[in-house]
């Protein structure tokens, strides 16, 4: 155990299968001894999940893009100082599906060219990037396919299709290549517990790496 | 009539005597064939209003002061697109009770030294200011003593007691100083009848001067 936590997040399209692979290496973590925190955005803490279904439930179309990013900044807020920091600062490791990269997508590219207001609120609301980021890269095409195939949670995200699917794979590629000091891409195509077993190397060198 | 509109807002410390005084204006313009907007902050369209029940209720102490002021930008965001400026844009009178300035004090001076991430989100999300605030100050004695006589709706300001409430009304007028080309300041402790005669004199004279 170190003295100092870790945070961790995991980013990509719907159906990538990255909530699967935060659970795996939470999991596996464990096991090993570490203090494991799970969580997800948007959410992940009770004000923030008040706030997540203030922005997703009803019509899709009831906020502005610009309304949307200050709702999810005000979440990312309280999960940052209510759960996210006081667990780093215990020294545990932090995993979270989904995190301001997923804002820098989703807000900052598909829904007008709101990246400098994304970047400039989180420098200023925020502040705090992940230490790791890893992306499951994947085909939209293969993503969709499985992301139907469950009960979505995200179907506004999903009803986007294949195009705007392809939009935001390139959009994170993007990110991954922008934050290359912290983003990891990993091919999220291959067998899950093949994803995983990189997923496992990549965060191991990164815990040793970091002390 | 004019071709474009007017926003005049409202401030004052709680028990002033604002909301009474927004209400006489409009019926006054109303009166004279003006086309009015009578609307309030935190709230004023559908969406801002979910927003202040999700900010109001509850445990005051939920929310950061950060995550309140994300929260009560998200609302002025969605007050200002959907209802403000449309209205403007159409050569409404818009009135307003309480906007930004509040903000400014309640968030910026009473709760934390955050004034400096008020006025970047307002340049950065809202943009655009009043063309006239009035500021109805009183004595915060007589202010409170006033709003502990009616069903209040902001207990938790209210609650702040007499020397908070004198640190607000010097902050109110130190703003009505910061920004004197918007800012008219009226004596709220007179009868209700002679604050509205003053409210109407400024209010003809804004209206002629800006067209």
């Amino acid at each position: 155990m170190t003295s100092k936590g870790h945070f961790i997040t995991f980013e990509g399209i719907d159906g990538s299968g990255k909530s699967t692979q935060a659970r795996m290496l939470a999991d596996h973590l464990r096991a090993q001894g570490h203090d494991v925190i799970l969580t997800r955005e948007p959410g992940g803490s009770p004000g923030a999940e008040e706030i997540r279904a203030l922005v997703l439930q009803g019509d899709p179309d009831r906020w502005s893009a610009e309304t949307e990013l200050l709702l999810f900044t005000a979440a990312r807020r309280d999960h940052m100082e209510r759960l996210i920091q006081p667990a780093i600062d215990k020294g545990q490791i932090v995993i979270c599906d989904r995190f301001a990269d997923s804002t820098r997508m989703y807000q900052g590219l598909s829904r007008g060219d709101l990246r400098a207001k994304v970047d400039t609120l989180h420098t200023l609301m925020i502040g705090r990037e992940p230490d790791l980021t890893l992306l499951i890269d994947m085909d939209p095409a293969t993503g969709l396919a499985r992301a139907k195939g469950r009960q979505g949670t995200e179907e506004r995200f999903e009803d986007f299709g294949t195009e705007l699917q392809e939009k935001m794979r390139a959009g994170f590629l993007s990110l991954a290549s922008e934050f290359a000091h912290r983003f990891q891409t990993l091919d999220g195509a291959r067998d899950m517990d093949a994803v995983a077993h990189d997923v496992r190397r990549v965060v191991a060198r990164h815990l040793s790496s970091s002390g």
